[in-house]
């Protein structure tokens, strides 16, 4: 009944249901209290107090055609300023309005960018591990994904981005702070990587993107700077979703940066909007739209998330186990005391901990853990940790 | 710099741009009021008032992660099971929540249903005149849109449909009431259709869907009645869009039918709703999903077009020109007083009335008149259509 092209994807997704399905039985089993799912990836800080608030006032300031009425496919020209205009106070940047392609979220500005640019056939270099659901946005397009693993600290290895790209690379995908691993690239790493791409463009005689989807961007702790990638390399798209910044993932909005030193900036810009509307989208939603520029200052308590991502990784330790301080996003990712995760895993749903294998990010060996959940979690997961550890003889 | 595959869109996307710039510029030259610009489908009918006040109460009432937070890729459980019972009341069919797949308006719906069933190479029946956005949303799946064109009164004919269907037909696409034209096909109609399909789904022993886009749904005028596709063949997909139902086309809030009767129903939609989620869409937003079921009743008043379709009519009629009274939608399709519909067109904008050429539709030799514009403009349009009648001698 289904598409062939379609049946893989559905294959992959009766297994991510499984895991949803098991949580919900050991729930029902044991009590909520009773269960630590550090498997879904849900940011759950607090939206800020200041938004609903917000959107009362957007519906009484506002014409109502205007409110809930058809804009540029692009999105309405003031939001797309005043969020150029803050770009460019927090990052030196020189945006505006025609920069900006307000979108469904980061998924779909990732989807409008890959279609905008990608031929059948042609490659998308990631570093791996990454977040798996990147081949089904490249597939869309029948890309081909290029996994290029990093090095032992998660970092990209230039040498290796090197050898990756060929006459057929398009683009290559980043993503920082990073799902799965917390990581975020220091200055160095975006100049490496330009400066790779500016000596591959050169060699293959071809325009070669690079994406940098950045919906954890304001999850950075301990005051890291999380470059602005447009400033090291021109032919830079970014992706930026308000989901984790403001909590709104039901909300889907987001937006795509075609930056004006892009070549053929204003062209691209303008395939990217009429891409976003045959794809379905057509226009980011209109009171999200408004939503985010009137709060446009507004970000989640990072104290929320710093909080859990200090406890979970100080208590994982303590237990023995191998992990790195995971330094944005909110993810911590933790290296299995045993050759095979799943392993690992299945061991750890004995004492209520559900985590998921590193296999599912290209990274055998590995557990993610996502710590969006209560503090109260973390802190009662503690003691199952320990006797999880013990099993391992630490 | 951008895919190989996307040029052709840009070449589509700059006549119509054209067309738009050709629009600001006559109302920048002759005043906004001297211009009767009937070329965009843009719905102009008052949003009801109770929209604004809902979107008030859900936010007051709905605690704040439910509202803003993440839900299943198909929506809220609850808004679809109120949109289930709404069309079970009105329509008399079965439906639940496990139906019903919330999408980022009718666009998305459509292309989530071409996605989830088309695979490269198979072929998509349209009626001709059509919507050819339709074409880019079946060319996004690489698929091959059929045209099939229809009698002198626009509706469907069982003999070609019959000789359009291959071995490669995957679905048929109908859109009732129809843009441009403005038909509604009567049961006879629909029964037709469904038997060709039953007929053909055995000789060539596959499953052919019949997709059913229905965005203007709620626009049909003298009580005709729009028939519900789903009772009269069972692999029907229903595409629904609020956007002029509620004059809410910004806000980008829809829905499509996975029917119970339909083929392999639950894998069909759960694939669909993997679907949503790949794509970028993820989910529809949250809040528009809160406001329509809380709104399930509203409808704009239906008078406001009314009245303009039989002021229109009546004035273009009485000009001499010939078109055909509308039953639904907001369009005047008319016939083209000589051959070439582009002069017709050309004609039209001297004496500063905008409308589009049939050819855009696969209709050459009609013209298409959006009447969502006020009433007044339409009033104020009558001299300017008797000069431009005046010079075919009518």
């Amino acid at each position: 009944m289904i598409a062939e092209k379609m049946k893989p994807l559905m294959a992959n997704n009766s297994a991510v249901r499984q895991m949803f399905e098991e949580g919900n039985r050991l729930r029902a089993q044991y009590g909520k209290e009773n269960v630590f799912d550090f498997s879904i990836g849900n940011p759950d800080a607090p939206v800020p107090d200041e938004i609903n608030q917000a959107i009362k006032d957007i519906v009484d300031e506002t014409p109502v055609m205007e409110l809930h009425g058809y804009m540029s496919n692009a999105g309405y020209e003031d939001v797309r300023e005043t969020i150029a205009q803050n770009i460019n106070k927090l990052h030196g940047t020189e945006f505006n309005a025609g920069n900006i392609l307000m979108t469904v979220g980061a998924a779909s500005a990732l989807n409008v960018a890959l279609k905008t640019i990608l031929d059948p056939g042609e490659e998308v270099v990631i570093f791996a591990p990454y977040f798996l659901e990147y081949n089904w946005y490249v597939k869309n397009y029948d890309g081909v994904v290029v996994p290029c693993q990093t090095d032992e600290n998660f970092m990209p290895n230039m040498e290796r981005l090197a050898e990756c790209i060929t006459e057929k690379t398009r683009a290559v995908l980043i993503n920082t702070p990073h799902n799965p691993t917390g990581v975020i690239y220091p200055e160095e790493i975006i100049e490496g990587i330009a400066k790779v791409l500016e000596e591959k463009q050169k060699e293959y005689n071809r325009t070669i993107f690079l994406i940098s989807d950045e919906p954890y961007r304001e999850l950075a702790y301990d005051g890291i700077e999380v470059p602005y990638v447009t400033k090291y390399y021109n032919n830079t798209f970014v992706v930026y979703s308000y989901s984790k910044s403001l909590s709104l993932p039901g909300e889907r909005i987001g937006y795509l940066v075609v930056p004006p030193d892009m070549e053929d900036s204003e062209f691209v810009f303008e395939t990217a909007t009429a891409v976003n509307r045959i794809s379905g989208a057509v226009n980011a939603p209109s009171i999200q739209q408004k939503l985010v520029a009137k709060c446009i200052d507004s970000k989640v308590n990072l104290e929320y998330y710093d909080r859990n991502r200090k406890t979970l990784y100080n208590g994982l330790k303590e237990c023995g186990f191998e992990c790195v301080m995971p330094q944005g996003a909110f993810y911590l990712f933790v290296k299995s005391p045993v050759d095979d995760a799943a392993e690992f895993c299945a061991a750890a749903k004995k004492y209520n901990i559900l985590m998921v294998n590193g296999a599912s990010f290209m990274a055998p060996g590995y557990v993610r853990l996502a710590y969006c959940v209560s503090h109260e979690t973390i802190e009662n997961s503690m003691p199952a940790f320990k006797k999880l550890a013990e099993e391992y003889g630490f």
